[in-house]
């Protein structure tokens, strides 16, 4: 039994392998190693953030030792990967040596992310009183590690590099709920608290002094087009020092959020407001019935909109 | 101090271990293991989409050898898991027969999830212009791994299983925070964008052509009849063509959501909606303020209601 | 190429290492390992749930050696990072001594939390009709998982120990959505369905046989003040019975909502509910158009607030 | 090329394969798992020298926790892989049952060979002037390793549970260069010293006090008869206080070594020597030649025996 | 301190890395990866004993697809591993082309060492008394792993491959205590019992059915030219039918043992051994003491030549 | 049956537990972790031969990140590890400062071993005729990492540091079969060919330019008196340009082999050699016999000394 429906079955994949182009990529191309890649992520961010992650002996070594060892690996496993990546989409020669240089200035851009990515950790700190220090941040804040590695994948994008920038950001959307498309341009001091249910689309633009909550879309209007609408300006413009509270949407290419406003939590927007103004949620109705309407009626009183 | 402690601690926990039938099971059953039932959904995927994880040889061997074998293995773990699943539930003789026979069935079936899996990635690709190709689809989004878990787990769902459906649902759940109960009935070219905190619930129908975003909930009007309700029509049914956008919530068993609809962000629904209708949520009060009121007052501006 | 870009980025590096104390801790103080007070906190759990994680062989063990052996190494772990989250804040002797002490009364209370994960699991199992097995909700619910953590988290937060509450509670945030303050205080029975996107602020208090959804956010009305709100109220009380369902926000702390309240969905509260109220959103607006209409336009219908 | 030639070898195989029964046991009996006997070894010698081997906590637990735990895990282990053993060869169904009993007498008798090893600890720091510690001979002694895995693999031998006490002793072998066959009958108080090369007969036979060194062979006349000679007395008897000098070799089932002997290097004996007597190999022959003559003739004065 | 000495001991090891052209290979070359090519080996034995290693599954399986699975796997491990060697050495162009000609013949070669280790197999069960079954053999006999790896060394030693035989060889040699160099020629019916200390030198012959003892060494006379004898016939030629028992030593590139000798333990032998001869050590010598001799004189009565 | 059966066997280890000092250390001192002193020597090997172990990225690397970051982790390690063993031993507080010292002496020296083992090298390649290359030899001569583990073994005997340098040469000795005690003292390019059964006794000396074969001994005539020969001068002396060829064995702390001797195999030396002199063992008896009375008297004709 086992063995026939195992036999039934692998022929008919191998069919299916045969007839579809997407299973066996043809010239012998390969895709990225979407494990190598994220681990590209994780140990970068020993680099950015020396002493926090893993049980590493940063602080008692000599730092030079430390980002050097570190950096040599990081560097040829995601000259690597590039590389694949670009020989699937290319399909000639150019790709490793364009993978060599789109990983060195990947690298000369480094120290700059760690600037700014203190700014983001400060910005964390000065917005939420429950955080009991800059360290905790680095530690344990998902809207941390979240924009750390949008930043991290930015330059990726920017580069036009296929697969490697989606697949880090992803890794941080499952690991944080946090969606934030690489190709998104996020100014400094930009604060994600709690985080889960966050999407910021493509070509979301976002100001500096920003905070964000959980359950915030930064989205498009419409997506009926499709593939049509590739490349468009389809998502927000953020202002400086705006708040945006939990669970609400901006929506579409055109709305632009002024500086200076506060969106109220549960909102739905898809028109441009004007700086400095807030906008709040309607009140919602409310239905009283005392203890004893509801025990005379066994009722269950449950929820009907 | 420490091992007194401990002594304490281990008998009020032994005291509890043997009043609670919950923890040690009569008859020596057993439960399913976790990380294996995780393994052949992560290993299944192998199968269906080969060549995108891993570092897999795939591509440059004989597609019998490379189906036959890790079929071969998931077969084995997985009637090995069913029949624990089934010995707990049964408490009788049959539970191996019965695994052999649903393992098979279940595998009889890969091909055809394969199938609906490419119509899948097809519609990822024409819903979505930030998808730069299908293959991105099939690596990276969170929303295709949580439909191929679901397909997967509604197999053996259907079959009625105890536990296995639901530990490969939420295993999609905790990694994507997509949770669609392996009992919903699901049509083809369905398509999730970015998927987090959407709850589809168990006896929810969605036809073919079904577009949702992050956060939609289609779920039960009420729960506090709790267990009495088990089994009955709860969940609302989505016409085709339907497209539901983020954060939207639609309730009840007898809610129908007609073919062609287009439900709006942040809507809230629990009456049935007619074929091509549109919903939208009720536009937000704005509060405008000037830069100079603010200053003057030292006003912290902030959200009240 | 490589080597030079390496070696500018490395010096760079070391710059920011130098000049940055949030990099280079004095006086070689460590911080706790993550992935140790995580190893502690899925090891705990084969504690309270001996037989349903890992391919342990509890079953058939006298429950003594079975506890004793992996308390020992859990207390062991545990007080190793208590006393390194001490050490770094602290700055002087006494760290070593005031981790064991707290390592007992946290390993004295595991009998405790053992009951109260009974009581939520029988809340779990009577709330939610697609439950099949009070065992199923042990294995598999991601609630129930986040109430575990939060209720161990809890305890350490008491003691006001350092980074390791928040360690344990982003851990669950990450793997379930769920992100409950280790500050908070939360009765028995208490049940999340689902659960994505919930957030529960660190003052929050929520009392008995409550039952939360999807989405909801129990948080503060403004953190504008950041750390000058630090230690204060600012997050709602939830009375004994209360039902709030998905995508829900209250906020404020002076916020009540009374006993036996039932909150719709998608609501957005900032003010006190008083007991035995019902609170729905308002109805949304539907916008017709025929099939007909739609083809003569060759009309796109998007969504268009 | 590549997929041509995998093809003949596959080919090939199967014919082989299926033609030759060592290859595909009848009845879908399996054999033993070497790597669980082995673990089954490195882990029982937790419980015979507690503290010394891995990073284990034992030297702060309660004992009972310790040994309740471990011991737990090995006789599950120990027993399935004697099931399998028995399963094999007995082809019916009395397996199971046996196996229970032999792994209960097997684990009976741990304490006793704990006792037995406590004394093999002392004889090898009496015998070794190199010895610094007794816990130094725990630690890294490959003699006293040897002695414990066959101390071990004879309890089972002489339960006739065939493959599982020669992995045992094979997986010694492979370490330590000792071979010592599991049928082999050695006393009290034996001491090995660097061991490589050391071969011990099933049949031999070794009072107390008596100590080898590397290279001894205890070994049988001839082999010719092969099979014929299977349970035979072929190896030799060696009487109490009898020390073995380096690379001797002692032959034949009917030869044994009286009491108090002394048996000197590179000797080779394959009669009876009576108590109290030293053999001695005999004086090698030695050319001299002087720096000039070799000087002279250009000598390279290489070994011609 | 310990900065100080880092920085040192780094400065000069840099000196010497820069100065010796052994750790730094020029052009960028690469040594193979000696972990790997132990893999291959380890692997491949799962193919050539399906059933015997590991939880493998090949019992149940069609063996094609174990085959075949597992073969194309080990096809482009040994074949990267032949690629870097052969370009180390090569220093040009041709090395991918010749490694994948060697590959294949190499694999086409596999069918025919599976049957002749099942002869090797069959030699060890009717030569040893010991031996219970052949399955044992297969399990857990040294000797045969030995012979197993010589085998497959000595098909790459044939094509030229640099290190990779070499590596392979001294992997067995680790485990065993048996260094058959992968130059020599062993005909079949090959048996080695115990096998720790057995050396057989590059230019050995062995004929069929010859059987060795641990401790023996087929050498060479002399080795004090070193390089200029490389590629020279320096080792004996073996008859078929031979016996060599333990610890005897044959050396010398004109020296030949005819069929059917007998070689006794412990001799030394230097010139050619004509057919059917038996060759025996010398007699030691006896010294006798009585007991009470012993004890008067407090006699240690020790080892004294 | 199990529980009754781990129980009693619990309750009489932990009889012995208590009452054997060697089980249970007091005043909760640690032993060295073997596993990780392992770690040591295997890694330090990658700084010694940077490039050829593991797939280590060395090549490409600055040697001073590479060199720094390894040896800093090493230096950690290794001062850990002699810290618990000075514990162990000196009862008292110097430990951790003495450790200190040793560790920065032992890392000091390291340059100066590198420059050893290329002379070792040098001497393996210049004799041995079946050496390919250097490389090979670095690669796969288990005699170079004999020594090599001895050299740095060494440095910690002579620092007398207990345990530490007894576990590194059983770890070779397991891997190689060659024992070199870390006391011994062994000049420049020392050359060890095939190896397995070699012993070195702890109070040998070694000259310049020797070369040793498998199964040489260098031993002590007598170890009767145990530990009161503790640190006498018990092992033989050997001089510059010294071979010894296989199995030989040479006793006696007084017994000293002059320069420029030959040691023929099977040789059995007790007295000194003077220089220039060549040893040869005597020659073995032959017995002939013809084929036809073989087979006339059907005559097993075996080996009966």
């Amino acid at each position: 039994m086992k063995n026939n429906t195992i036999k039934d079955v692998v022929e008919k994949l191998n069919e299916h392998y045969r007839s579809e182009e997407l299973f066996m990529p043809r010239d012998g191309r390969r895709l990225p190693d979407r494990a190598a890649v994220i681990e590209v992520i994780r140990d970068l961010r020993h680099i950015i953030f020396p002493g926090y992650f893993g049980k590493d002996s940063a602080l008692e070594m000599d730092p030079s030792y430390y980002a050097g060892y570190r950096i040599n690996h990081l560097y040829d496993e995601l000259r690597e990967q590039i590389t694949i990546a670009l020989q699937y989409q290319m399909k000639e020669e150019g790709a490793r040596e364009r993978a060599q240089e789109v990983t060195d200035r990947f690298f000369s851009r480094i120290p700059e992310i760690q600037k700014q990515m203190l700014k983001d950790v400060q910005a964390g700190f000065d917005g939420d009183p429950a955080a009991q220090s800059r360290e905790e941040i680095i530690f344990s804040y998902p809207g941390l590690f979240a924009v750390y590695v949008y930043r991290t994948a930015h330059v990726l994008y920017e580069e036009k590099i296929p697969f490697i920038p989606r697949i880090m950001s992803e890794y941080a959307h499952g690991r944080t709920g946090i969606d934030i498309n690489p190709g998104a341009r996020i100014g400094e001091y930009f604060f994600i608290d709690h985080g889960t249910g966050i999407v910021i689309g493509e070509t979301t633009e976002i100001g500096d002094y920003v905070k964000l909550y959980q359950g915030v879309t930064l989205g498009a209007l419409s997506t009926r087009n499709g593939q049509q609408l590739a490349g468009l300006k389809r998502h927000p413009t953020i202002g400086d020092h705006v708040t945006i509270y939990s669970n609400s949407t901006v929506l579409g290419g055109d709305t632009v959020i002024g500086e200076h406003c506060i969106i109220g939590g549960n909102t739905f927007i898809t028109k441009s407001v004007p700086p400095y103004t807030k906008v709040s949620a309607k009140s919602p109705e409310l239905i009283f019935k005392t203890p004893e309407e509801r025990r005379e009626k066994n009722d269950l009183w449950e929820w009907e909109s």
